[in-house]
């Protein structure tokens, strides 16, 4: 806990200076000032982010984080829960929907075992930060100790802060879990106050029938458990995930280290839940990717105060909006980069 | 007339069959059945459109025409009329936000003078297509000859025959011309017949009284015209513009070769409701990028009957939201191309 304290202590403001002088030059480039609308916006808050009125976006990551959920044999999701593991090993391949949204991106993809079930073969494509062999069934208590969440969280850091020294410029943040929008539905109950009915979609796809299970084992889970919204560990280790700590701890360390951090859908937005309960400001660092099919993802981003930068009516989670999302980010950047001012291009300016 | 004519008997129907094997492998894809949503229907469209079940998209090109438009001394934009002409050198030097734009997508920028009011200097990256030296007033009379719009709509017919015999696999339609959303909000009046003021925005920023001379001046051409909305190309000579024609022409010659065609914003789509006007089959073969800021542009894509893949707040035009289109285009078809089958990856289907 520790660590986690230390990281949050470090999360600044925006520089503001940075973001003015941003602002500044967008106006000077040739174009109707605001033409470009959010790709101005992003630019700038990419500016207070990384402190640099011309900040520069060169390696791209995706942080993929894996784990398993005690509750997926309640049939909550429409697929087996062998299904993470085999999914991890798509991503090391190569054949999953993340790695050819972030190849289209130029972004490399890390792929985390937080809590898979089953013992993952090692090899060097693949970061072992197995916190336990998935989570509890949380409709009979917590899903984790609060020793687990905290180092879930805590290995969330540790991965960034390996990125960063290979030279990380942006991060986006992905998921794999079966059963994992269950965790998340109850913890957008918990820090936003809503039904859990309003915040519960149907996932990976199931029928009237099992989102109804769905709903009464989330509504069961947190009756059981009673998190405590204030206390986001607390919350995190009753009714969460260990790939869900994780990421909460990559979008700390991200913020720490001045990094935009892009986050997916609904997954990742249950993490920036946590992660802004614990740091408020840690807001700042967030770009919201996409809105997700997933009915409670908009309710979350606006809980946090986020506003989705696509909607493509996705929900398949691992980072596959994230990468789109990095893409718009680094064109955001290099309008700003490398435009030419109306001095430099000899333009006229409006009359 | 007749090569117009000879072009719009060619473009035929999408390709059933191969939408309906596109859609067959999206399902056999390792992910839940439609959760890469707009993703998916995208690359199905595009299997449509090429008549491939795995379409591949390698060389991209954003065709981007510049021309100007007598009514600019009337006070509809705030910038000077010179603005066109030297944004067009802008564009050939590489500074101009859709050279940025264009360079993250990795597209090729191709850009045509169908009508600016000077005498630009020639040079390999300029294609010379001028029709006039700008239209004419058109609250005095018809902006152009109708032989004109038949020319600039074949010139776009030719740039893009041009650009095929290069290997074009994708076109993206961009403008330039100080004044002309001017034009493109009174094709917007007469295809949707909808009120002036309806379809009339700030175009590059002009202040409230501005907008009130623009509306007055849109409604005064319509009035001394009276164009015939059943006639495209009489809507074109009275109320038009040489890019918003030469656009048209791109448009109808992508899709009677088969290419996707990516449209950006308020004159592009002025472009695509001549097209889709004289050709309504060549409707199947856009894909609008995004919903431009401009007030009429949600009402034009309505009328056509498309739906944007982006709302990003722009307004700057130039092909620049094309850009980002043709990237989410080329994403879409790598997931059908590059993503492993669960057959392939060895893992289990939803139960």
């Amino acid at each position: 806990m520790q660590r986690i304290e230390k990281i949050i202590e470090q999360i600044g403001p925006l520089d503001k200076e940075a973001m003015k002088q941003a602002r500044e030059r967008q106006d000077f480039l040739t174009k109707p000032k605001g033409s470009l609308g959010v790709l101005e916006d992003v630019s700038i808050r990419v500016a207070g982010i990384t402190g640099s009125p011309m900040p520069e976006i060169v390696d791209k990551v995706i942080v993929t984080m894996a784990g398993d959920h005690g509750t997926a044999k309640r049939g909550v999701s429409a697929f087996p829960q062998e299904v993470t593991a085999q999914m991890v090993y798509n991503f090391i391949r190569g054949g999953a929907g993340i790695n050819v949204l972030a190849r289209h991106a130029g972004a490399r993809v890390v792929v985390v075992d937080m809590g898979v079930a089953a013992d993952l073969e090692p090899g060097p494509a693949l970061v072992n930060k197995k916190v336990n062999h998935g989570t509890k069934d949380m409709t009979e208590g917590p899903a984790m100790t609060r020793e687990e969440a905290v180092r879930s969280i805590t290995a969330g850091i540790e991965v960034v802060e390996e990125e960063m020294e290979k030279g990380a410029d942006i991060i986006g943040t992905g998921d794999m879990g079966i059963g994992n929008t269950t965790p998340s539905s109850a913890i957008t109950a918990v820090f936003t106050g809503r039904d859990v009915r309003a915040v519960t979609g149907r996932g990976t796809g199931v029928d009237d029938a099992a989102l109804e299970n769905k709903i009464a084992v989330i509504e069961e889970s947190l009756k059981v458990n009673r998190p405590e919204r204030s206390d986001p560990i607390d919350v995190l280790a009753k009714v969460g995930g260990f790939e869900i700590g994780g990421l909460a701890g990559v979008i700390l360390a991200g913020a720490k280290n001045r990094v935009p951090v892009v986050i997916d859908g609904f997954i990742s937005g249950a993490a920036a839940l946590i992660a802004t309960g614990l740091a408020p400001q840690s807001k700042d660092y967030l770009i919201a990717a996409h809105r997700s099919v997933e009915s409670g993802h908009t309710i979350m981003l606006e809980h946090i105060g986020l506003t989705p930068l696509m909607d493509l009516n996705m929900r398949l989670g691992e980072g596959t909006g994230a990468a789109l999302g990095i893409s718009i980010t680094e064109a955001a950047v290099k309008i700003l980069r490398e435009m030419a001012t109306f001095a430099d291009a000899g333009v006229s300016e409006s009359e």
